[in-house]
């Protein structure tokens, strides 16, 4: 028989999607449940959202608390809401996502007692996770695909100057397929946000590549608008 | 001081944004509310979420009930949950858009009296609406100028054989502006989509257009992805 706690009778939860570009890798953010339902499971970033917070701000809050991680420009994504999600009564979740360069700097170290840790996991070797989890990831990383397309979004995952190899390893990595090289170049350089450097890639000896930056003003202009059509 | 019924503690909602195109106009469905708050307002189409059903099932219930609409295509878009949104208490609300071709056979009728009626609004006059509703509808409108950019959903607005024209219409009405009469053909004959059909548009005098229709396989193979990039 099913208990249902009655605080849980209808509420709702934000779960968070946070990807990290690592050196070639594309990454997912997990936790360590130190909780029931799911205790010692893995799972994404997730809590109730309180009756005072709204949900942009229960995002942040609950990632900083189980994570350690702050000044994060997540975005919903999705609302996860079938009846049986949630073993303890009816809980609807609100899905952000974010992507992220990693860095040294990024520690992760949970702030509450509801995570036992966090980590950064390759997203080609997830474990089994809690609740619908799966699911929310997934979709997650759908949405991430389609908006790479649309969306200078990979600027944020690559340092300041980079080639365009490694702009393409980026969206090759997301969309999980090779990409033409030649189509690649020239669609990127058509949206008028990469500017050329006057300065070569560093550390190779043979044909060292031109290095490239983002123009922050046109990719401002850009942002939260759709380039192609 | 604001009183706080205790079922509202924290609980959903749906509200629907579904846009119907009627000859040349693009129209919001609306309903005038019975019920406390915001009685007799006029609102989009929302309600709660029943403990017994999923977001999607729940949708179409609120839906029917609302306005006598079955059998309508909604996609979830976005959660809205700004903390005073509700003036009963914490009622986050899951928006589903909808875009139909609007007909005489789809009569509208209330079937629970939460609605005194329903009706089709012009977006370009809309009057003043319940809750938070007019920045859902906005939502909902932006939504679906980014997606009639990538997506074939135009196609379902309009009949079944059309011309060009038609269709740039269709476009320049939910985009908000004239388009390139040659740029905008080009586009959407790469897409592959249409059909060319040995047959010219009837009762027009003087240079009658081709009519196309849309390929339904092709369409179907598209239809969930982006087709640009």
């Amino acid at each position: 028989m099913k208990e249902v706690l009655p605080q849980f009778n209808s509420t709702f939860s934000i779960d968070c999607v946070v990807f990290g570009f690592d050196e070639g890798e594309l990454k997912v953010l997990l936790i360590e449940r130190n909780e029931e339902p799911f205790k010692d499971w893995c799972a994404l970033p997730g809590n109730l959202v309180r009756v005072d917070e709204s949900l942009d701000q229960s995002a942040l809050r609950i990632l900083k608390e189980l994570t350690g991680l702050g000044d994060i420009f997540m975005e919903q994504f999705y609302t996860f809401g079938n009846v049986d999600r949630h073993p303890q009564g009816r809980v609807i979740s609100i899905a952000y996502y974010a992507l992220l360069r990693l860095g040294g700097d990024k520690a992760l170290k949970p702030i509450t007692s509801y995570a036992k840790k966090a980590f950064w996991k390759n997203i080609s070797d997830l474990p089994k996770l809690a609740f619908d989890h799966q699911m929310i990831f997934e979709k997650g990383l759908e949405k991430i695909k389609r908006r790479i397309k649309h969306q200078p979004i990979a600027f944020e995952l690559l340092p300041e100057k980079f080639t365009l190899t490694q702009l393409q390893n980026v969206y090759e990595l997301i969309m999980g397929k090779k990409l033409d090289k030649r189509n690649f170049r020239k669609k990127m350089l058509s949206f008028g946000v990469l500017k050329e450097l006057d300065e070569k890639q560093k550390g190779v000896s043979f044909r060292a590549a031109t290095l490239y930056k983002f123009d922050r003003r046109k990719y401002a202009k850009l942002f939260g608008k759709e380039i192609s059509f």
